[in-house]
Formats: structure tokens, sequence, C-alpha cells
């Protein structure tokens, strides 16, 4: 009945019954989306899966956002969708911890682009999708996701096949087999973080539920209910899960409005004592710091607990070079990350100074910071709801600032104000491939 | 522990390591995968599969088995996947119901043909990927299955990286993480089973482990440890697992061994009776019978009981169509199980008068079977080991005969016996695009 009731809810959704508050966030979702996947599209792991869809004599079919390359669909959803999880400067929806835009984001643009459909349809369908991963997710967190799951791939399929299968004007049957179909294909294991492969997963999820619903169109058969039959997605990849989560006040509730964006390029554990060592670094010089003690959550120490990290992405693991850097630099985007300012002198030096400590329970998104200089002069922050919490979320102007600083070595600040008037304003446009156009300006499209 | 040692276990042994009745049967195996993928690979759902294929421009890399076509690499490696466990006509390995050459067989032939490999590697490959593939599922198994898990594929993937990363010549470190990012992947529920998504599990398996080790191949990074970590693929996908099982006995105990070919396009649960039936065959026509009674194991009814079968795929899980067929023809092959076949008149009325029953715990290959004719004359057969169970196995007059019986519409005689004899003899060929070359005779491969 679960699965029915889905795809009941899904397909009784009409563009004008999501709430404009919702469109809104939708909007801003995608443009978040677009930024830290242009942004980090020429990684080493992009160019791997590059280079592989080169081999396989990949047709130029599908954009990948801010290459100068298209490549087959399918081959196209999947790297757009890693590239968006590289720099874990994406989404995050609180409650369980899934970066929602992930799986669902990339196929929304590449169907979009390859039929050219009306952007009210690819809100409608990033939301919907959203609405199922998350919803999904609920039902199954925190069991599923402490057992070892990846969350955002193992439910992003579903969000990743609802959304094709919306965009290709599924019926009840075809969408509860393109549910079945992905949901078969969950997958993605938390053991592989701190390798290439935890991008991927998004990535994958992505390619798995559009091939779920390309598959189904053409008249490919599965399981019609993949979420709640006795051996089915909820009972088998979960010791304990909620069904009744999945459908419960659908059309009230929307997920995607807890969706938070991320003003910090790491895990969102480590954002409140950013924010606190951004501000603290309003009342010290650097030289004039004896230490910072940060009283944290748990999850700090044992997440991002890493003492002398050497790579960029072992100093996005350490609360020590992240709360440094945070102090010298006054931010924690890509940049702070960079290997180069993991390991100089400077930061390898301030790093000693930071102390963080558990002594009671703090919740996820606050932390104490106290500042002693060596003068003996202390200085003290508390940071209630970190930036990007939902309590104190970023505004449009930051986000705008956060896209603007994501694609600066990728678009020119023309592109750039072009493409965010459009995806703030999708509704407005006649097309998404308006938008590649003007990413895709100056470049010569294979 | 467990990967590293597998890891090492896999790269110390040597083509000279394997004895040659373990050689004897992988050839055997795979012949028995070649032929029924050949004979599938006409089948709706590989249609589609292929439509899309060259809905994605696909290009002409490889050949799809039996068909005038060649895609990419990685779909190659898909459809014909797919295509060998359509019938359910493969292989089994008994303790785990695993059927091992689905995820494997497809990346030998792709690499093999692609590279121009030494057979000798490919035989190789093919031992070591069943090998690591049933020895992960003799870990697992059985709770893993009866959690709903589809072992072929999630244990399958794993033996398909491995193949592939010892063709690809991988060391320590690219085999370990090969295994990471396959074991990533882990996917399959049996709730997709009576669909067309149950075939396409060991082909999406093979592909996940290609894609893998490509990607390894090209410097991507993935977890060493992703059988035994905390949060790895034994503890995460099974509520209890014995992880020595995976390397234990290493190089004394050979799973694939084990692999036993079926004689009849069905579930082996089945075949005791349908052996029973084609010997009662011979001591009564068709209108001379009552009644046939079938002392079976609680499986036959659980799994194989649908009473009015109507299609097809129907007509594989049912006792009373499979018996009655088995009985009116002589055997159980894809032409038994044709729609007409499970429809006409003489099956329909034959099929009331099988009677299957569960009196006391039969073994799953055994069956005892009581005739009774209209004039009250009884015939009792008892199978203590129907025909491909370990104790009696498929031999290999039997494995040819099955060659030419499920290809005989897609291959010519001369054809079969170049194919037989050069698969049978492996290691003496030159390559396997010799055999290749062979089955696409006449066509005009794209």
């Amino acid at each position: 009945m679960v699965t029915e009731q889905l795809v009941e809810n899904i397909l009784n959704t009409a563009y004008e019954d999501i709430p404009d508050r919702v469109k809104e966030h939708a909007k801003k979702s995608m443009l978040n989306w677009l930024g830290v996947t242009i942004g980090a599209i020429e990684h080493e792991s992009i160019d791997i899966l590059v280079s592989l869809a080169d081999e396989l004599e990949s047709a130029s079919q599908n954009t990948i956002l801010g290459r100068n390359q298209k490549v087959d669909l399918l081959s196209a959803v999947l790297i757009n969708g890693t590239a968006s999880h590289i720099f874990d400067f994406d989404d995050t929806h609180l409650d369980t911890i899934h970066h929602p835009s992930g799986p669902v984001g990339p196929v929304v643009f590449a169907l979009g682009e390859k039929y050219d459909l009306s952007p009210k349809e690819l809100i409608r369908a990033f939301v919907l999708g959203c609405e199922v991963e998350l919803r999904i997710s609920n039902a199954v967190y925190p069991s599923h996701y402490r057992q070892g799951y990846h969350i955002t791939a193992t439910a992003g399929v579903f969000g990743a096949a609802a959304a094709a299968g919306i965009l290709l004007g599924f019926n009840e049957e075809k969408m509860a087999m393109a549910l079945g179909l992905a949901g078969t294909q969950a997958f993605g294991l938390r053991e592989t973080f701190g390798t290439m492969t935890k991008p991927l997963h998004p990535g994958k999820a992505a390619q798995n539920g559009l091939l779920a619903s390309l598959l189904v169109n053409r008249g490919f058969t599965s399981s019609t209910q993949i979420l709640d039959a006795k051996r089915g997605f909820l009972n088998v990849y979960s010791q304990s899960s909620q069904k009744e989560k999945v459908n419960d006040s659908w059309g009230q509730v929307w997920e995607i409005e807890k969706n938070a964006f991320k003003p910090y390029a790491c895990g969102i554990v480590l954002h409140p004592s950013i924010d606190a060592c951004i501000q603290l670094s309003e009342f010290a010089a650097p030289d004039e710091v004896k230490e910072i003690r940060l009283k944290v959550h748990p999850y700090v120490l044992e997440l991002t607990g890493k003492e002398t990290p050497g790579t960029s992405l072992e100093g996005k693991f350490s609360i020590y070079h992240t709360a440094a850097i945070a102090f010298l630099e006054k931010d924690a985007s890509e940049n702070q990350y960079q290997e180069n300012k993991v390991n100089n002198n400077e930061t390898v030096t301030f790093r000693k100074k930071i102390k963080p400590y558990v002594t009671e329970e703090m919740n996820k998104d606050k932390v104490e910071a106290t500042l002693t200089k060596h003068n003996g002069e202390t200085i003290r922050v508390f940071i209630e709801h970190a930036t990007g919490s939902l309590e104190n979320p970023m505004t449009e102007k930051m986000l705008v600032r956060k896209f603007r600083k994501v694609c600066q070595k990728k678009l020119s600040a023309s592109q750039i104000n072009q493409v965010v008037d459009q995806l703030l304003n999708l509704e407005r446009i006649d097309s998404i491939n308006q938008t590649l156009h003007v990413i895709n300006e100056d470049n010569h499209v294979k």
C-alpha cells in the first residue's frame, strides 16, 4: 500500500499544488546544486569518469556542466551528480543527513536539456523527486544510516527515478515499476567515505534511478511494491522502519523545505565552530592567541577528529585545521582546504592552539568557543544555531555570493549573473537550454 | 584482514596452481553460460536494453552474443549478463543458491574480446572470479538471502570486479580498491522476482563490478577493507556472517567445483519432479493416467505452487504445469514453457492430475512419485538425486546436448560444433575472438 499510495501522491500533485515558498526553495536548491557542480567539475575524479566515457566513445548528447564536452545521457548524469558532492558543499536535510540535490538535480537538468522541457515541469520534478527520497529517508532513519548505508544514495535512487518518471509522463503502473527497478538497485556503504567513492554515490544513484525509468518507459517490468513488500526496501535495508512516514502529511509537510544549504565546504558538524572562529577573529590577531577552546557535539571528535591532516580531504575531517583556517582566513570554502593551506606553516602552527572538548550534550548546530590571549584576556562566543541551520538559514544573498565564489574560476561575472537570474526565476525562462547555453559560452561544446 | 587476505589469495593463485579438474569445470561453466546467453538473446527484455543502448548511440565495441550487433563495453556486459539469466537455465552453487556464471562470464568474455587476451588468463579470471563471489556468498548465507537480498547480484559484483582486476593486471592496492568500489554498489532485492528485473540483476552486477575495476585502473580510490570493516559488506548486508569462510581452505576447496548446471529451464527445486515424470512417461500413455502424486520438499509448494499459470514465467513457477509437460514431452527446456504450451488444452487438462504433497522433510533434490492408472495399476519412481545435483551431475555429453538445444535457433550445427570444441579446449585456442567470429558468421556485425 505504501508504494501505491506514494505513486498516487506523486501523480496527484500538480505544479499548481506546490506552495510558492516551496518552489522558491527548490529553485535555490537547484542553483546551489548547479554552483557546486560547476565548481568541482575539473576535479581529478571527474577527469577519471570523463576519461572512461571517452574510452567508451560516449556520444555527444548531454552537457557536462562546466566542461566543453557532452557525453551520453546516462554518463552525463553520473558525472554531474558525482561532481556535485565532491566539495562536500552541497545541501543537507538535517533530519536524516541526506543530501537531496545530488541524486535528483542531474536527472532534472539532463532530461530538461534533452527534451527541452518546460521549466515548471522541472521544478515540479525536482520538488517531488526530493519529496520521495526524503520521505523514504525519514522512514528508515536512523537505523538504516547507523547500520552503515549512505542514505543519500540508497534513498536517492528513488528520487531520481521519480523525477525521471514525472518528466517522462508516467502513469501509475509505470511509476510504481520505476520505483521498483530503482529500489532494487539501492546501494552505498559509508565505509567508502574518505575516498573518491563517496561523491560517486549520488552520481550513481542518479544514474541508476534514471536507468530504471528509461527502461520502464520501454516496457521493462519490475515490482510494484518495492517499498513495503515483505522483502521490500523498508524491511530489508533497515532493521526498523516507520513506513507511515513515507506518505503522512503529503502536501502539508514539504521535506524539501528542510533542505539546508551549506555555507562551508565540509560536514555540517563543523559549521558552528567555523562560525565561532570567524567571529573570534575580529577580536585578536593570530599571534595574540594562546588557545581556542571549543565545547562541541560528540560527533565533532568522532567524525572530524583528525589531528594532523595532510591532504585536502583530511583537512575536511579535522576540527583542528578547520577551526584554524576559519580564524585565519574568515572562511571555510574550497580554497581553505587546498593542500597548501592544510600543510603550510601558519596553519600547522595555529591548529595546535585549537582545543575541542565534550563536557555535556551539545546540539549539532551549537558551539561554545573561548579564546584565551597570551595576555590572559578571554573572549567567549556562543553559537546558538550555525549558519545554514533551519533556524539560521543562508539568505538568498549569501547563496548568490556562494555561487559566485564557487564558480569564479569557471564562469565570468556576466555568466554568473545570468545563470543566477535564470535559476531564481526558472519558471519564467523558456528552457534550461538557455542556461546551459550561457554556461557554455566561450566554450566549444563538442 | 579479510579483504587483504582475499586479495593476497587472488594474486597468489596462478593459472598453474589451479587443478586440471577445476579448469575443466570452469570451461564447462563458460560453455553452459554462453549457450543460455545466446539462446535468450532475442528476448523482449533484451530488445529493451538494446533499444536503450541505441538511443544512447552506443559505440560498436563489444559483441552482443548471438546478435548482429556490437555496443560499448559496459553495455555489452549488462546485456549479455542479463540474457544469461532469462531462461533460469544457467547454473547453481547449491550451498548458497548463487548462480555464479552470470556476473563473471560477461566480464571475462568482454575483456577477452577487447584486449585479445590469452584464454588461459580468461580461465584463471573465471575461476577466481567465481571463487571470490561464492566464498563471499558462503560467508553471508543463509541470513543474507533470507533477509531478501538476491545473492547472485549482491555477491556477484565482487566476482565481476575481481575477474576484471585480474585481467587488467591489478596489484594488491588496486585489487582491494576494486573490491571496495564493487562492494559499495552491491544491490538486488528478491522482491523483484517474477518480473523482467530478476535477470537484469546479474547483468547489472557484472556491469557494476567491471565499472569498479575500470575506474580503479585509472586511479579512482575506494575502501581497501570493504568486506570486514566495521560497516563493511559482511556486517551491513547480513545480520550474521562468518567472515572466515571467505578465505578458509583457499586453494584446497574450490567453490566453482560445486557449480551445478541446470538440465531444465526452471528453478532447481522442480528438477527431481521433472526427472520422475520423464521416467514415468515410459510406463503409461497420457490418457491412461488417473493421477501422479509427488512427495516433495516444502519449497516446491512454497516457491512453485502456482496452480493455474497463464504465462511462460508463471509456468516456471508451477509444479503442476512443469510435471505435466515433463510427462507429455519428456523434457522441461525453454520449449516446454512457451506460452502456447502453458495454455494448450492437453497441458491444462493433464496438470489437474498432478498432486504434489509434503508429509515429511524431503531433501531439495529428492522426490517420490506415484503414478496411478485408471485401471488401478500404480508405478512408483524414487529420485534419490536429481539430474544436475552434485551426486548426479550433468555429463559433458548432456551439457553439449543442452548447448545444441538451446542454441539451435541461432547457430548452425557447424557453428555449434566449433564453439563447443573451442570452449571445451579453451586453453588451446588463440583468443576468444576466434569463438566470437564463429558465432557471428553469416551475421553482419555492426
